[in-house]
Protein backbone atom coordinates (compact mmCIF):
# COMPACT_ATOMS: atom_id res chain seq x y z
CA UNK A 1 0.00 0.00 0.00
CA UNK A 2 1.46 3.16 -0.99
CA UNK A 3 1.90 5.42 1.97
CA UNK A 4 1.09 9.16 1.88
CA UNK A 5 3.32 11.35 3.98
CA UNK A 6 0.70 12.77 6.29
CA UNK A 7 1.65 16.01 6.94
CA UNK A 8 4.01 19.22 5.30
CA UNK A 9 6.90 20.71 7.06
CA UNK A 10 9.12 23.13 6.81
CA UNK A 11 12.24 24.58 9.27
CA UNK A 12 12.78 28.17 9.82
CA UNK A 13 15.65 30.06 11.42
CA UNK A 14 12.74 31.48 13.81
CA UNK A 15 11.72 30.89 17.75
CA UNK A 16 8.69 29.03 18.69
CA UNK A 17 7.38 32.39 19.30
CA UNK A 18 8.21 34.26 16.56
CA UNK A 19 7.20 31.71 14.31
CA UNK A 20 3.56 31.42 16.18
CA UNK A 21 3.31 34.88 15.10
CA UNK A 22 4.21 34.35 11.30
CA UNK A 23 2.39 31.40 10.50
CA UNK A 24 -0.89 32.75 12.27
CA UNK A 25 -0.46 35.82 9.70
CA UNK A 26 0.16 33.25 6.67
CA UNK A 27 -2.86 31.29 7.84
CA UNK A 28 -4.93 34.31 8.18
CA UNK A 29 -4.79 35.51 4.50
CA UNK A 30 -5.71 31.83 3.99
CA UNK A 31 -9.13 32.57 5.74
CA UNK A 32 -7.92 30.52 8.59
CA UNK A 33 -8.00 31.30 12.16
CA UNK A 34 -6.44 29.73 15.06
CA UNK A 35 -8.77 28.40 17.57
CA UNK A 36 -7.17 26.14 20.05
CA UNK A 37 -3.78 26.01 21.50
CA UNK A 38 -2.04 23.48 22.93
CA UNK A 39 1.50 23.93 24.61
CA UNK A 40 2.36 19.86 25.11
CA UNK A 41 5.86 20.69 27.19
CA UNK A 42 3.75 23.07 29.47
CA UNK A 43 1.24 20.34 29.88
CA UNK A 44 4.60 17.38 30.57
CA UNK A 45 5.62 19.50 32.82
CA UNK A 46 2.72 20.34 34.87
CA UNK A 47 1.60 16.82 34.65
CA UNK A 48 4.72 14.73 34.94
CA UNK A 49 7.41 16.98 35.79
CA UNK A 50 9.10 16.45 32.86
CA UNK A 51 11.46 18.79 30.72
CA UNK A 52 10.62 18.64 27.16
CA UNK A 53 11.41 21.12 24.36
CA UNK A 54 8.86 23.77 22.79
CA UNK A 55 6.15 21.85 21.09
CA UNK A 56 3.01 23.62 20.31
CA UNK A 57 0.12 22.83 18.73
CA UNK A 58 -2.44 24.87 17.43
CA UNK A 59 -5.48 24.37 15.89
CA UNK A 60 -6.15 26.56 12.39
CA UNK A 61 -10.33 26.61 11.25
CA UNK A 62 -11.29 28.06 8.30
CA UNK A 63 -15.17 28.71 8.90
CA UNK A 64 -16.23 28.24 5.33
CA UNK A 65 -14.88 25.39 4.79
CA UNK A 66 -15.46 23.63 8.21
CA UNK A 67 -19.32 24.55 7.44
CA UNK A 68 -18.51 22.56 4.11
CA UNK A 69 -16.77 19.66 5.58
CA UNK A 70 -19.64 19.48 8.49
CA UNK A 71 -22.39 19.38 5.97
CA UNK A 72 -20.20 16.56 3.67
CA UNK A 73 -19.56 14.55 6.62
CA UNK A 74 -21.06 15.07 9.31
CA UNK A 75 -18.45 13.27 11.48
CA UNK A 76 -15.65 15.25 10.34
CA UNK A 77 -15.55 17.02 13.62
CA UNK A 78 -13.47 13.95 14.65
CA UNK A 79 -10.08 15.59 12.50
CA UNK A 80 -10.87 19.17 12.77
CA UNK A 81 -9.80 21.89 13.15
CA UNK A 82 -6.67 21.89 10.66
CA UNK A 83 -3.18 21.13 13.28
CA UNK A 84 -0.43 23.07 12.68
CA UNK A 85 2.33 21.89 14.82
CA UNK A 86 6.05 23.63 16.37
CA UNK A 87 8.55 22.86 17.82
CA UNK A 88 12.01 23.53 18.48
CA UNK A 89 14.69 22.49 16.50
CA UNK A 90 18.42 23.15 16.65
CA UNK A 91 18.91 26.50 14.91
CA UNK A 92 15.20 27.49 14.68
CA UNK A 93 11.45 26.00 14.29
CA UNK A 94 10.08 23.21 12.73
CA UNK A 95 6.39 23.67 11.54
CA UNK A 96 4.56 20.77 10.36
CA UNK A 97 0.87 21.22 9.14
CA UNK A 98 -1.72 18.38 8.62
CA UNK A 99 -1.99 17.00 5.55
CA UNK A 100 -5.44 17.29 4.26
CA UNK A 101 -5.65 14.64 1.94
CA UNK A 102 -3.90 12.26 3.75
CA UNK A 103 -6.18 12.69 6.68
CA UNK A 104 -9.61 11.90 4.75
CA UNK A 105 -7.96 9.39 2.02
CA UNK A 106 -9.74 6.71 4.17
CA UNK A 107 -13.22 8.20 4.04
CA UNK A 108 -15.68 7.17 0.95
CA UNK A 109 -16.63 10.61 0.46
CA UNK A 110 -15.84 12.33 -2.56
CA UNK A 111 -17.61 15.35 -1.83
CA UNK A 112 -15.19 15.64 1.75
CA UNK A 113 -12.20 14.69 -0.86
CA UNK A 114 -12.90 17.81 -2.83
CA UNK A 115 -12.97 19.91 0.17
CA UNK A 116 -9.53 18.72 1.39
CA UNK A 117 -8.04 19.42 -2.03
CA UNK A 118 -8.85 22.37 -2.01
CA UNK A 119 -7.39 22.87 1.71
CA UNK A 120 -4.28 21.10 0.30
CA UNK A 121 -3.68 23.61 -1.80
CA UNK A 122 -4.25 26.73 1.06
CA UNK A 123 -1.59 25.15 3.62
CA UNK A 124 1.06 24.38 0.92
CA UNK A 125 0.97 28.11 0.32
CA UNK A 126 0.91 28.64 3.97
CA UNK A 127 4.14 26.56 3.73
CA UNK A 128 5.28 27.73 1.23
CA UNK A 129 5.05 31.29 2.49
CA UNK A 130 6.25 31.18 5.70
CA UNK B 1 -8.51 -1.38 -0.51
CA UNK B 2 -10.24 -2.26 3.06
CA UNK B 3 -11.60 1.14 4.74
CA UNK B 4 -11.67 1.55 8.39
CA UNK B 5 -14.14 3.79 9.99
CA UNK B 6 -12.16 6.83 11.49
CA UNK B 7 -14.12 7.43 14.37
CA UNK B 8 -16.20 5.33 16.86
CA UNK B 9 -19.62 7.05 18.18
CA UNK B 10 -22.45 6.62 20.15
CA UNK B 11 -25.66 8.58 20.82
CA UNK B 12 -27.15 9.49 24.12
CA UNK B 13 -29.97 10.97 25.81
CA UNK B 14 -28.26 13.66 27.33
CA UNK B 15 -28.05 17.24 26.57
CA UNK B 16 -24.79 18.28 24.77
CA UNK B 17 -24.35 19.99 27.71
CA UNK B 18 -24.67 17.08 30.23
CA UNK B 19 -22.67 14.59 28.36
CA UNK B 20 -20.22 17.22 28.17
CA UNK B 21 -19.84 16.47 32.08
CA UNK B 22 -20.09 12.67 31.37
CA UNK B 23 -17.56 12.14 28.82
CA UNK B 24 -15.19 14.25 30.39
CA UNK B 25 -15.23 12.62 33.85
CA UNK B 26 -14.98 8.69 31.25
CA UNK B 27 -12.33 10.34 29.89
CA UNK B 28 -10.38 11.16 33.21
CA UNK B 29 -10.80 7.80 34.80
CA UNK B 30 -8.95 6.97 31.34
CA UNK B 31 -6.05 9.35 32.14
CA UNK B 32 -6.75 11.71 29.45
CA UNK B 33 -7.66 15.50 30.19
CA UNK B 34 -9.26 18.06 27.83
CA UNK B 35 -6.80 20.59 26.89
CA UNK B 36 -8.81 22.32 23.87
CA UNK B 37 -12.28 23.06 23.24
CA UNK B 38 -13.73 24.27 19.64
CA UNK B 39 -17.82 25.20 19.61
CA UNK B 40 -18.10 24.91 15.72
CA UNK B 41 -21.56 26.25 16.07
CA UNK B 42 -20.20 29.16 17.95
CA UNK B 43 -17.77 30.31 15.17
CA UNK B 44 -20.49 29.96 12.43
CA UNK B 45 -22.48 32.51 14.32
CA UNK B 46 -19.58 34.61 14.74
CA UNK B 47 -18.04 34.35 11.31
CA UNK B 48 -20.62 33.55 8.55
CA UNK B 49 -23.92 34.75 11.12
CA UNK B 50 -24.92 31.20 10.31
CA UNK B 51 -27.26 29.05 12.94
CA UNK B 52 -26.17 25.91 13.69
CA UNK B 53 -27.14 22.57 15.64
CA UNK B 54 -24.76 22.96 18.51
CA UNK B 55 -21.50 21.08 17.11
CA UNK B 56 -18.50 20.79 19.74
CA UNK B 57 -15.01 19.55 19.80
CA UNK B 58 -12.44 18.73 22.93
CA UNK B 59 -9.33 17.95 22.72
CA UNK B 60 -8.18 15.02 24.74
CA UNK B 61 -4.81 14.00 26.18
CA UNK B 62 -3.49 11.49 28.32
CA UNK B 63 0.11 13.32 29.06
CA UNK B 64 2.25 10.04 29.19
CA UNK B 65 0.85 8.58 26.17
CA UNK B 66 0.81 11.88 24.66
CA UNK B 67 4.91 12.10 25.47
CA UNK B 68 5.53 8.69 24.36
CA UNK B 69 3.69 9.13 20.64
CA UNK B 70 5.96 12.31 20.20
CA UNK B 71 9.03 10.52 21.14
CA UNK B 72 8.17 7.73 18.83
CA UNK B 73 6.83 10.21 15.95
CA UNK B 74 7.80 13.55 16.40
CA UNK B 75 5.30 14.91 13.92
CA UNK B 76 2.43 13.17 15.64
CA UNK B 77 1.53 16.76 17.47
CA UNK B 78 -0.23 16.90 14.15
CA UNK B 79 -2.68 15.07 15.11
CA UNK B 80 -2.74 15.29 18.55
CA UNK B 81 -4.84 15.34 20.71
CA UNK B 82 -7.40 12.83 20.47
CA UNK B 83 -10.95 14.69 19.17
CA UNK B 84 -13.68 13.97 21.34
CA UNK B 85 -16.91 15.36 18.85
CA UNK B 86 -20.50 16.30 20.35
CA UNK B 87 -23.02 16.86 18.44
CA UNK B 88 -27.13 17.39 19.29
CA UNK B 89 -29.17 15.01 17.26
CA UNK B 90 -32.97 14.15 17.83
CA UNK B 91 -33.46 12.70 21.59
CA UNK B 92 -30.06 13.71 22.59
CA UNK B 93 -26.13 14.13 21.43
CA UNK B 94 -24.44 12.15 19.44
CA UNK B 95 -20.33 11.41 20.74
CA UNK B 96 -17.89 10.54 17.94
CA UNK B 97 -14.11 10.05 19.15
CA UNK B 98 -11.40 9.68 16.72
CA UNK B 99 -10.24 6.13 15.84
CA UNK B 100 -6.54 6.11 17.04
CA UNK B 101 -6.04 3.18 14.76
CA UNK B 102 -7.24 4.33 11.44
CA UNK B 103 -5.19 7.86 12.76
CA UNK B 104 -1.88 6.42 12.47
CA UNK B 105 -2.90 3.80 9.46
CA UNK B 106 -0.97 5.69 7.12
CA UNK B 107 2.57 6.10 9.15
CA UNK B 108 5.33 3.56 8.80
CA UNK B 109 6.11 3.38 12.46
CA UNK B 110 5.38 -0.01 14.49
CA UNK B 111 6.09 1.63 17.85
CA UNK B 112 3.28 4.71 16.94
CA UNK B 113 1.00 1.77 16.06
CA UNK B 114 1.56 0.26 19.15
CA UNK B 115 0.74 3.36 21.49
CA UNK B 116 -2.52 3.66 19.30
CA UNK B 117 -3.67 0.10 19.91
CA UNK B 118 -3.51 0.96 23.69
CA UNK B 119 -5.48 4.10 23.18
CA UNK B 120 -7.97 2.93 21.31
CA UNK B 121 -8.87 0.20 24.05
CA UNK B 122 -9.14 3.03 26.46
CA UNK B 123 -11.57 5.26 24.19
CA UNK B 124 -13.74 2.11 23.17
CA UNK B 125 -13.91 1.44 27.55
CA UNK B 126 -14.83 5.53 27.42
CA UNK B 127 -17.77 4.70 24.35
CA UNK B 128 -18.73 2.22 26.95
CA UNK B 129 -18.86 3.42 29.93
CA UNK B 130 -20.71 6.94 28.58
Amino acid sequence: MRKMKYYINKTVQESLEQTTINITEELQKEGFGIVTQFDVNKALKEKLNIDFRPYRIMGACNPAFALKSIQAEDKIGTILPCNVMLQEVSGGTEIAIINPISMVSGIDNDDMKAIAEQINVKMNRVINNI
